[in-house]
Formats: structure tokens, C-alpha cells, sequence
């Protein structure tokens, strides 16, 4: 593979981020060497996506009390500090929480760096598990041709392994299945375009990249079996907080009678929202929709409303596939039920 | 205003339009001195929106009458080969077929030059009366305080007059209504964002660009009181195409109980296309979508399928806004009832 997402430098005690900004034109990677670097990274989205964000985080975790060791200071301090800061960085996506209180209950209670690393290292590992199981699932209900409409990027750029909607798309190419996908180019960042295209043109599947206006159109002119997209935050109740365009999407596929799934690793789903209208939705920069490169798309000095997320309400969703296997509805029951046998296992996969 | 979309320079004997590619950054025009010229302009989108397009290829029927009685060449077959270049220089907006016809009548039953004139000119005169009062039916069901969303640009730059739906949206503001509109930025060639949101700004109309994508999440969490779009083609169920993206703002507007409007020449009701299916929709250049100015925004060679319009079903539209009233469901029935009426005023609108 041509890239790597994300890599932990241990001689230089720093995070390698493929700086996905520069996508698909160069493959330039950054070094980031203070926990405050880190989540810089990924609010300025030199790494994005639900999974790799928890991932880096955690990181930057065990970053923070390497160098407080190394430099002889109050490590409790700068774990602290580290973990404000990170958890500040982008508000929607709950792996970001998810993998700093994994890390809190280790550093606050006396936790070493050397711990902490192994940790952050174990939450890598354990989503590259989780991204190949929750493709296995997905490979079980697909038909031998199979054409699939994603939105955003989902891939191995957002994620420790294969990624997740994305994953899906990639392993039922290399398993042998004739798969097509249809790309949203996914506005205002263009993921769709920049990075779903990159990768899968790295993996050789066949694909069109699409406005995203143009959802409902591909799929009642032409035959689409499946949607799957990600998610940064799944309700109780299932409801979905995914990349703008995705309630979007969810709709064309209902009234074109196209199943929704979406790619969910149980890290994401955070059972003490109860339903969608309580997740806080991200705004960003207006300049995201004002700017494209270096040309500018709109009058000076326009009015702009920029969520970041929406919401996709749980009775367009067909199946939440985990690493666990395929939730379906009624969400509300078979989650708690999920998360009971969770608790069973006492782990989220087995070991790698 | 700042900006005149098309006008007629009887000294030159040519069409000069506003060079709509180069807004909002620039205020550029174009002079088109043969049909040939007007046709390539129609195509390249110098000009665009379906009744724009209309006028525009009236008087490029004009112009091939003029320069041949000039020249003291065959006029008929100038004509002729005018109309056949005009014809195949879009082919979804049926507004461009029927102008055409309607010159048609005129030139194949022996009309001069100076008649194809008088009647292109009477066709300009008749669009702005008709955006008129498609804006005076829609004020009727406005309520004071109105929050719009709107795709594409539909306004003067799209038509003779005031436009269609943007020219609601216009006609409001001036009327005293509260007004608010969302602008849908629609991709791929962001006529919202380049185009309505200039038009809005001259016009000192409250708004806020969005990436299509938003729309069903902007429903959701904001108070949107009617969603309303123009069209290309009406098919004599009423389905219609316009721009690609609009079906899906169906979707979200009708998830949200937001009710959807199309604004409606009767020239752009075709009732020899019995639905939507019958509609040819053009597919355009891949650049459309690969680039933005000079930004490349996909890997090279990426593949890209790339509609410039979309049907949006019968059933997820509340009203045709046409200039003889609001028509309502059942739409087959109503339209052709519309038209018994239309021909029985003999005539489109009072002659101004």
C-alpha cells in the first residue's frame, strides 16, 4: 500500500500522521510531538475520521506521559492537561471520548507511560480487529455483484485497519465479488473525491465519484444494491450522527427501496445519548464552503451555515453492522442487548 | 441593478449575455453574433436556465433571419440550419425546444426577419410577465415571516424577468415579507453559491449558503417554511427535472414536512412526455466535477458519472407555481385541464 495512516514513532517518541489535507495530490506525512500537536491535528483534520481520531488520541495520551517521564515533571499534571486539550478538539465523533476515558481509567489510577503506550497500541490493534470483523459480517448478506453507494471517506484513512463502510467496499473486491461503487464527493471537504476515490483506485476497485445532489437519481436510473456509510456517534436508539450529506443520502435510498446500512464499531455507539436530538453538532469554518483550493465559489463576503454532521433518524437504517455481528431493529432493545453480551465477554473483540 | 442577463443590440445584430462563468466574480459580457455562436454559448453555459435559454435561441432565430436578409443569401435555409444547431445545444430544458417551435411557426409559414424579431422580442416581454405573476400566486400562500430553501439559481440570471423561484423569493422580500433563504450551493457548477447568493446579496436578501448535502439537517433543526425550485421539464404527470440535486431536497423537504413547490412557466410543461421517465437527462463533462477553477479536487484519471439533472417524482410535490395560478394534485388531471383553459384564453399571458 502506497500510504500509512497513522504511526507511532517510538525512537522519536512522536505521531506520524499521513497529512491527509494534501490528498490525493501528495503523500506527505507530520510528525507531531506534543499532545497539543495531536489535537491540532485533528482539529485542523490532518487526520479525520471516527476511528483514527480515537486512536490518535489515545496516543497522544501515552505521548503526554512519555515526555512528562523523560523531562522528570508531575506526569498526573500533564495527562491532565493532555487530555483537556484533546478532548476539546472536535466535539461530534465519540471515539474521540471513548478512547480518553480507556486511557483515564488507566492514568488516573497510577498507570505508567510504558502502560499507557501499550495501551494506546492495544486500541490500534483492537480496530484493525474490529474493522476486519465488522467487514466479515457485512461479506455474509452481500450478493456475488454488488453495487454499493458510500458517502465520505471510511477507508484506511480514518481508521487503524481497513476502515469501516469503506473496509466493506474493499473486502468484498479482494474476496472475489463484483463490486461498483457509487462515491458521494461528499461536500464541503470533498473525502468522497479526495480520499475514497485514492484509495479505491490503490485497491483497483471500480467506482464513479458523484455530486452528492445526485443520491436519489443513481439509484432510480441505475442499479444500486447497498448503501453503507460510517458513523461519529450512534444513539441508544440508533439514530446517527455521520458526515453531513448522510441523512441526505439515507433518504434516496428509502424511497428507491435501497438497504442503508451503517458500519458501526461498538466504540461508536454512545448509549447514554438517548436519541439524536441530544448530539452536539460540530460547525466549522465558512471558508470550507467559500474556498475550494484557491478559487472562491461565492460572493464576497456571503452568508454561510456549515454543520459539520447530521443525523440520520434510525428508521431509515436497516442494520448497524459491528464487529459483533449485524444490530437490527428495533435498535433501542437490540443495542442494550448487544451491550449486555458485550459486557459478557468482558472485552470488546478477542486479543489479536 | 448591476447586471443585465441578456440584451437584444439591434445596431450590431447580436446577443449580448452576461458571461454567467466568470460571476460572481466578475461582471463580464459577451457579444454572440451568429446563431452559430448563440448555440455554442447555450451549450457552454454563458448562459443558462431553462427560460433564459428559451429567449436566448428566440433571438438566435432572429439573428439567422437578419444576417441571410442582409447578405441577400437563402434565408429559409439559415433558418433551417439555425434551428438545427440551437436544437442540439442542450437537451434536457424543453423551454428551448418550445421557443424554437413557436419561431418555427412564424419562419416556416413565411415571416421576415423583422417578425422573428418582434416575436423573439415578445417572447423576453412575455417571461418577465410570467415571472411575475408566478411570483404574485406565490405571495398569496406566504406567510409573513417565510424561511425559503432554494437550489440552483432560478433567478434573473436564469430568465428573462425576475426568474422563477428565486423571483418569489425576490418578490417577497420587496413585498414587506420577513424574508430568509437557504441556497443550496449545487454542485457540481454551484450556481447557488456563484449565482442566487450574488443575486440575494444585490438584493439585500437575508441568507445563508449550504452544501447540498445540509438540506434534510437544516429542515430538521431550523424552522424551514417551503421549499421552492424551478424546473427544466414538466412531463404531463407532473415529475419534473431541474437541476440535479433536486429530487433529493424533495426527500429532505418531504421528510420534514416542509412543503416543496415547483414555479412553473407553462412553457416548461411538456404534455407530449406522459412522466418523468421519458425525459432525457444530459450528462455533462467529467472536468465539471474533477475541478473547481484551478483546483484539481480527485486523484488523476478518477472516474466520475456526472447528470446535470434529476426527476423528482409527482408525489413529493405539493404545487406547479404556474403564471395562470397554483396547480394541485392530482397533477395529470389538472394539468390537462390547465391547458383546455390556456388554450381556450388563446394566448400564454395578456400581451404586455
Amino acid at each position: 500500500m502506497a500510504f500509512r495512516t497513522m504511526e507511532w514513532v517510538a525512537e522519536e517518541t512522536c505521531l506520524r500522521l499521513l497529512d491527509q489535507r494534501f490528498l490525493p495530490g501528495d503523500v506527505r506525512y507530520r510528525d507531531l510531538r506534543t499532545p497539543k500537536e495531536v489535537a491540532g491535528a485533528i482539529r485542523d483534520m490532518t487526520v479525520r475520521g471516527a476511528p483514527a481520531i480515537g486512536v490518535s488520541a489515545a496516543y497522544g495520551m501515552a505521548q503526554a506521559a512519555l515526555l512528562a517521564e523523560a523531562a522528570g515533571g508531575p506526569v498526573l499534571a500533564a495527562l491532565d492537561a493532555a487530555d483537556a486539550v484533546l478532548r476539546a478538539s472536535r466535539p461530534t465523533a465519540v471515539n474521540l471520548f471513548w478512547a480518553l476515558d480507556r486511557m483515564a481509567l488507566l492514568w488516573r489510577n497510577g498507570a505508567d507511560a510504558a502502560r499507557l503506550l501499550e495501551e494506546a497500541g492495544r486500541i490500534e490493534r483492537e480496530d484493525i480487529a474490529v474493522n476486519d470483523a465488522i467487514a466479515a459480517h457485512a461479506l455474509a448478506i452481500l450478493p456475488q455483484e454488488v453495487t454499493f453507494f458510500h458517502h465520505c471517506n471510511t477507508g484506511a484513512l480514518a481508521a487503524g485497519g481497513v476502515g469501516t463502510a469503506l473496509g466493506i467496499i474493499r473486502r468484498a473486491h479482494e474476496a472475489g465479488h463484483k463490486v461498483f461503487a457509487y462515491l458521494d464527493e461528499t461536500r464541503p471537504r470533498l473525502q468522497g473525491a479526495k480520499l475514497s476515490s485514492f484509495e479505491l483506485m490503490e485497491y483497483g476497485v471500480p467506482h464513479a465519484i458523484v455530486v452528492d445532489g445526485a443520491s436519489a437519481h443513481v439509484m432510480r436510473r441505475r442499479k444500486v444494491d447497498v448503501a453503507v456509510v460510517g458513523c461519529d456517534r450512534v444513539a441508544a436508539n440508533g439514530d446517527t450522527a455521520n458526515k453531513i450529506g448522510t441523512y441526505n443520502l439515507a433518504l434516496a435510498a428509502q424511497d428507491n427501496d435501497v438497504p442503508f446500512y451503517v458500519a458501526c464499531p461498538t466504540s461508536t455507539i454512545d448509549m447514554a445519548t438517548q436519541d439524536g436530538s441530544g448530539i452536539e453538532i460540530e460547525e466549522r469554518d465558512t471558508a470550507e464552503i467559500l474556498r475550494i483550493g484557491d478559487t472562491v465559489i461565492a460572493p464576497e463576503g456571503a452568508p454561510v451555515f456549515n454543520p459539520a454532521f447530521d443525523v440520520t433518524p434510525h428508521r431509515l437504517i436497516a442494520g448497524l453492522i459491528t464487529e459483533y455481528g449485524i444490530v437490527r431493529p428495533p435498535f433501542d432493545v437490540n443495542l442494550k442487548h448487544l451491550f449486555l453480551r458485550e459486557n459478557a465477554l468482558a472485552g470488546r473483540v478477542p486479543d489479536a
